[in-house]
């Protein structure tokens, strides 16, 4: 049974390259959502981090000899080392869904406009959720 | 446009009652991965976390009324006060796409399945990504 989902908006950046990780930019831009979910935006304050979840849109479809895939920072060092990983302990954007998730850091919000820092995101991927960044609780309290 | 995605697994669990957060669960399961995407598990080791994406298969469709909503933690205190917030500012499960988001313990790996604990997943539900868990790093560079 397939999921069917629409964007509630998209992303906007004048930044023509984006880095690879939202860990390592200070790209800032737009997160753009429909006027019909404006009213949702209420309680995200400037300075708080907000986890997106978005589309890869631009990724080309998966196949099976992508389930394993050097990522970047591993393609360096002697030749015939295999430093391959398996897709779902890496964050490439081709993947079985092409779902992305980034942790941006709010400057202010203006309507239906959320203005972040951080972003790898290309102008005009479209976003699917956007949700409070809690992620740390529990390691927190675990101490 | 929308974007249509199919589930990678499910999740199984026997807790016939899963806590509302991942936060605060010991809950014990499976993820049950499709044996197509087996190979993508490598590198996913016990004692890891990792953050899986999933679909709110049983939530009831999303309406314009549900743009704020009163959260359980927030329900208590004295009559009148509105303690609604914006949907993307917590972590209901009716959201403009029904998209949730746990990071979970990984208890071992056995072929297609990756045992976990801290569900707060229904048995059942369908998995739509598996993620590294790499969430505090900047926190953690700034700090």
């Amino acid at each position: 049974v397939s999921i069917e989902m629409d964007p509630i908006g998209f992303v906007r950046t004048e930044a023509g390259k984006v880095p690879r990780s939202w860990r390592a930019s200070d790209v800032e831009g737009a997160l753009v959502v429909d006027e019909a979910y404006k009213e949702g935006l209420g309680d995200i304050e400037p300075g708080q981090r907000i986890v997106v979840i978005f589309n890869f849109h631009e990724s080309p479809a998966f196949s099976p000899n992508l389930l394993r895939q050097t990522p970047p920072h591993r393609r360096q060092g002697p030749p015939g080392v295999d430093r391959s990983m398996g897709i779902f302990s890496i964050c490439s954007p081709v993947r079985p869904n092409p779902i992305g998730m980034s942790v941006l850091e709010v400057l202010g919000v203006e309507g239906n406009v959320v203005h972040v820092r951080g972003l790898d995101m290309r102008d005009g991927t479209p976003i699917l959720d956007i949700k409070p960044y809690l992620l740390e609780d529990r390691r927190d309290s675990q101490g």
